[in-house]
């Protein structure tokens, strides 16, 4: 996950006569994919073997051969499967090449684990736009910072190297432009003995952020991509270009860049799943339109006070019924501090 | 816990033979103690049994005799205590008279987790205060209520039915005078079969609550205790005492009453542990004069923006060393909510 955009995180295991043959998963950048990878694992002992794969084989001719066509040269003798494709060149397809090849095919096998893993490539396949998960580093009483914007740190070590980890484990890391100026981050993953870096957005309608920060400073080496007004600089367009940033140009809504424009550009770059950091004007507006699948928090044993800044900004909500609601999917001790982890919940 | 105030909730149980044979504690309104309990049940079997008890037997002639001189008139063998009480009036003269009496006495057992439980009796004694817990319910960020005022409900049935049973277990439940107004609380403890009911406490300067309040037009039936300020009117004053209500004349800290004062007003009174559910304002008031022994979280999965009544008002927080601060005890899944259980840290 995280380095496979804009192709699935797929996984792939052979089975024969009870033994693990293969195993292969999506290679960075998205290709070879898993069966590939597994069949040439497992030889010629693919033949009369099961294949087990998350996500149904691809049926199409793109970069690569179809997978399905793979599994069959390979003489599988069956092919479980979590789940079908979205994607119209292959829903359904995928397997209806390995049945009329006579392979013995189950589907449905942990389809929600396989769709929850996957859903921010069904979600660009579907939608148009990536998988969206916001995360919260707050003290106890919701805030990020002191009224002097002091911030660093709140929550404790432990949880800092769990949010390097996610960052990972995602293709893009999100900060809004206000805390992009504000603790000039750098957005990478590091201390966890990775070299692949997720792409970095700031959304800034303005792009009115330092130069010498460390993001500009970086756009050379990882990836800097700025989500912008209309009615940004020209000579500051030339200069973020210029420095290594690529530009994703998208409209208002109302006085901020509108999130939708801004995922739906991020999935039409091929992106399948976005962490957000904050700050909290992002964090609402991505809150107010309905985008944010995952919501992640860490609580740190402090209190800052109302003066604080807030972890989510004005959302316009008036009535409790007329609040986002997310349920709840974990919880544990993270160091010092408490992490929860709640997904959307779909409105009945 | 909560029924016996002034007095300490203590527990006894007496074994003989490997077999428990009395078991008493603390009865309703503090008397008896928990050694005549457990000796009553225990009879002649006492002699040369071993007595376990979480607090010094106590060695003075109060309104009922020592409990020390029972337990030698008992001839038991051996008494096991865990803390030591801190009343001077006992405080290592009953494990003197026990010794005195040819009892071999242990104590120190269990010490941290007796003296935790008795630690309202022990700030009482001490500092003249009871012991508090702030409870926090709130959104995923920090809100109380929306921005116009709506709070019913934010948290689950099973985190307000946790929340009957906490105020069970607390002398006194507290509330601001806007949280008073703004949700009309009765404060009671319902739905959990229990008939008797904690002392209610009202925080608020002016006195300026409707008389058509569930907590005003229940004063005569349940205690209601109002915490006011000096510049309270009058007729106020009269027309609350007429309705039931006991008055607490507090002194001011800036525009509010005296979180100390309150406090030290209820420990006079013989109230060991206190259960605040705020609002923003009294929670912050105790939290800036670090009284919050234990904080407590419910966290329920939807989030209110910065509009929202936050759940701790203005602390003066600028830096982030100057933060209260908390250490986790526990945190557990309650209905669709996350409880946290902080305590307070001591500064180094």
């Amino acid at each position: 996950m995280g380095r496979c955009w804009p192709n699935p995180a797929v996984g792939c295991v052979i089975v024969k006569d009870e033994r693990i043959v293969g195993r292969g998963w999506t290679q960075p950048g998205g290709r070879p994919h898993a069966e590939p990878v597994a069949l040439a694992q497992a030889g010629a002992a693919a033949a009369g073997a099961t294949a087990y794969v998350t996500l149904e084989p691809c049926a199409h001719h793109g970069q690569t051969p179809p997978c399905a066509e793979a599994l069959i040269a390979a003489k599988v003798a069956r092919v479980v499967v979590a789940v079908e494709d979205s994607d119209a060149r292959v829903s359904g397809r995928g397997l209806a090449m390995l049945r009329d090849a006579g392979i013995d095919v189950t589907t449905g096998v942990l389809a929600d684990e396989a769709a929850r893993d996957l859903q921010g490539f069904f979600l660009k396949t579907d939608l148009g736009r990536p998988f969206l998960t916001l995360k919260l580093a707050s003290s106890l009483d919701g805030r990020i910072a002191t009224a002097t914007g002091e911030s660093q740190w709140i929550t404790g070590p432990e949880a800092r190297r769990e949010v390097h980890a996610m960052r990972m484990r995602h293709d893009a890391v999100m900060v809004g432009g206000g805390t992009a100026r504000a603790d000039d981050p750098s957005l990478t993953v590091r201390g966890l003995g990775v070299a692949h870096q997720p792409v970095r957005v700031v959304v800034s309608r303005r792009l009115d952020m330092p130069l010498m920060s460390n993001l500009a400073r970086t756009a050379k080496d990882i990836p800097v991509w700025v989500a912008h007004g209309p009615d940004a600089d020209s000579t500051l367009l030339r200069t973020w270009r210029d420095i290594g940033a690529e530009l994703l140009p998208c409209n208002l809504d109302g006085a901020h860049v509108s999130p939708v424009a801004v995922l739906n550009a991020l999935g039409q770059k091929g992106i399948t799943r976005v962490f957000c950091e904050g700050g909290g004007a992002l964090a609402a507006s991505l809150l107010g339109a309905d985008l944010v699948d995952e919501l992640l928090t860490f609580s740190a044993g402090m209190v800052l006070g109302a003066e604080g800044h807030p972890a989510i900004g004005a959302l316009g909500v008036e009535r409790l019924s007329a609040a986002p609601r997310f349920e709840l999917q974990s919880q544990r001790v993270v160091g010092a501090d408490v992490m929860t982890v709640w997904h959307r919940l779909e409105p009945h």
